[in-house]
């Protein structure tokens, strides 16, 4: 993430262009639409960064090229932890990012992103579209002045690298440990020292020995981040982040020049780089982990008093933010409700079952 | 399903009517195109018939109503499981379906739709996007003069409906019992005789006792075919359906006569009906098995025994079938490597991680 920052003019330019050009809502359009889209991930991630490349490409598919979105990867022209000030404020059209970096300026974001011992990415999904999520997360990204699509999905992460063997709960004390979203408040609990840091950034820490501990992606990402020359154990079950969804948010000036039929396409555009993104983690971290392990990658499981020590942790987290704000209480009542009718079906149908096949496999 | 199937007339004036509004390959077209959809289920399914729906509304959303597919229910125009049939010949442009109502015709069709002991959703999108599976399929629906979209997916189904307890392998001795695809080859081995009935005859067959157990899919479409009225015992794990797809079939003249734009939109359109019908199965799912064992459906674990001999009948007959079939060897080959891997990777990442997580629920 080396690149030099571009010089860059605000959007006022082109969405004028589109505003003169827009016919009557309904009719069918025929114009020309560029947009920028700002990354907060790194091109060497293909996983992350390729879903702005998919979007970009999808849209061109259905529009004749006539809508076209630019992407950059984070640093080029906008930092990677600030996309959302960025497509805010209108310095760019729309960015591809991850709602749990934000979660400083309202920590109500996490939920459309990843909330430790939370939703897996088709319970989300199930929040979202038949649930009161689309609903409740709205009334946040209105206050900032965008509009989010889901655009991404990781699916469960691994969860993280340790240099040092995590064998009780006191083993978080003083551990300087790199991690995104509410893990970091749930670390900080049990006396760790979480850091939020961009992908890019967390391999020299470890190096130097900034951090003890890390956590990123899953495998194929990591493996290209190098941390598994810094560090040996690698551990599940990844009880933080059972999922973490990505969004393309977009200036509301911008979508609302839009052409109905242009909103749509960028939606269902959306939609279909969430689906690719998953396919592409799964497919390659059932790769990468053998590429690990047989490097000298030590898989190590995390012990059942940890996993209740961070469970009891993560709902202390989460009451006390209820009770300091509001909009975070109301959206917590409902998706706690939610969590547990879901956890309780999944445990019950899918979960179980996939568990049995594999049993079945040896 | 008692609707009258109405009379309807080949494909081929809408279709040249297309022809001759085509421009140019690449340029914006404008063009209005008008397609029936055939449907394999009945309205009354909102999840299965309404993927239909969605896929006309999406695809209507992005072309401003341009491009309208207008969907026909099952038995309307064409019975429900000769949807392959319809399009293959030309009689309709499209229509929603699953393969595995086509084994019958190649057996390699259940690939793309459901094998027990096989894929999730998620390792199935896996394949189909970065395994082989893309270019596999559309060798076997090239045969059948149709272009398939993943369109729709129904998640883990349940193991089904019975009248009687399940305890032993012996129990499937002369059981006549309703399944889709390769179940009812597996059922056969251990002795039961499996019938493919539609969806909308399965209840009065139970009431007659023409059937003695039943599988459809899940808590919500069961409740509404009255399964938990004829039948007390409803089995979990579904280990013969970790997944099902659906597909948008398309004749291949009429997708030809699509201008690229239209062909792109129709494809986007089926991957959003697909992860909407999965969040619509989930989050229905979840509230209707609460309602079915309150009102007295006995929610029953089948035993080891019988997952064992389900899994040794199913890899018998995948042998068995390859052994008479090349392209199905050469399918299952491949098929099997990617399960072998993917199975490994979520037994140590996601499903470990849900379970963890549903476990600390407590």
């Amino acid at each position: 993430m080396s690149v030099t920052r571009r010089q860059f003019g605000p959007v006022a330019a082109s969405l004028a262009a589109v505003a003169a050009a827009s016919p009557a809502f309904g009719q069918q359009t025929n114009e020309v639409v560029r947009w920028r889209l700002t990354s907060s991930f790194p091109k060497s991630l293909d996983t992350l960064f390729g879903a702005s490349a998919t979007i970009a490409r999808v849209v061109g598919e259905m529009t004749d090229g006539k809508f076209t979105l630019t992407p950059f990867a984070a640093g080029e022209i906008v930092p990677g932890l600030q996309v959302l000030d960025a497509v805010s404020n209108g310095t760019v059209e729309c960015g591809h990012t991850y709602t749990g970096y934000y979660i400083g300026k309202n920590p109500s974001f996490i939920f459309d992103g990843s909330v430790p011992f939370g939703l897996t990415p088709r319970m989300h999904n199930a929040w979202m579209m038949f649930g009161d999520g689309r609903k409740l997360m709205d009334e946040v990204y209105d206050g900032f002045n965008v509009v989010a699509l889901p655009a991404g999905q990781t699916g469960g992460q691994m969860f993280g690298w340790f240099r040092k063997e995590l064998k009780t709960p006191a083993d978080f004390s003083g551990l300087k440990i790199r991690t995104a979203g509410f893990g970091g408040k749930v670390f900080a609990k049990l006396g760790a020292v979480p850091q939020q840091i961009a992908g890019g950034d967390i391999y020299p820490a470890m190096e130097r020995g900034t951090l003890d501990a890390c956590e990123w992606v899953g495998p194929y990402d990591d493996e290209k981040l190098g941390f598994n020359k810094v560090a040996k154990y690698y551990y599940t079950p990844g009880v933080m982040e059972l999922e973490a969804v990505n969004q393309l948010m977009i200036s509301k000036a911008a979508w609302s020049s839009l052409p109905p039929r242009y909103q749509m396409i960028l939606k269902y555009a959306c939609s279909y780089s969430m689906t690719e993104m998953l396919a592409s983690y799964d497919a390659k971290n059932a790769v990468a982990i053998a590429r690990l392990v047989a490097a000298g990658t030590q898989l190590s499981v995390l012990p059942d008093e940890v996993i209740k020590a961070l469970r009891v942790a993560l709902e202390a987290v989460l009451d006390e933010e209820a009770a300091q704000n509001e909009q975070f209480k109301k959206i917590l009542a409902n998706w706690r409700q939610f969590r547990a009718t879901q956890h309780r079906w999944f445990s019950i149908a899918d979960t179980r079952a996939d568990l049995a096949v594999f049993r079945s496999d040896r």
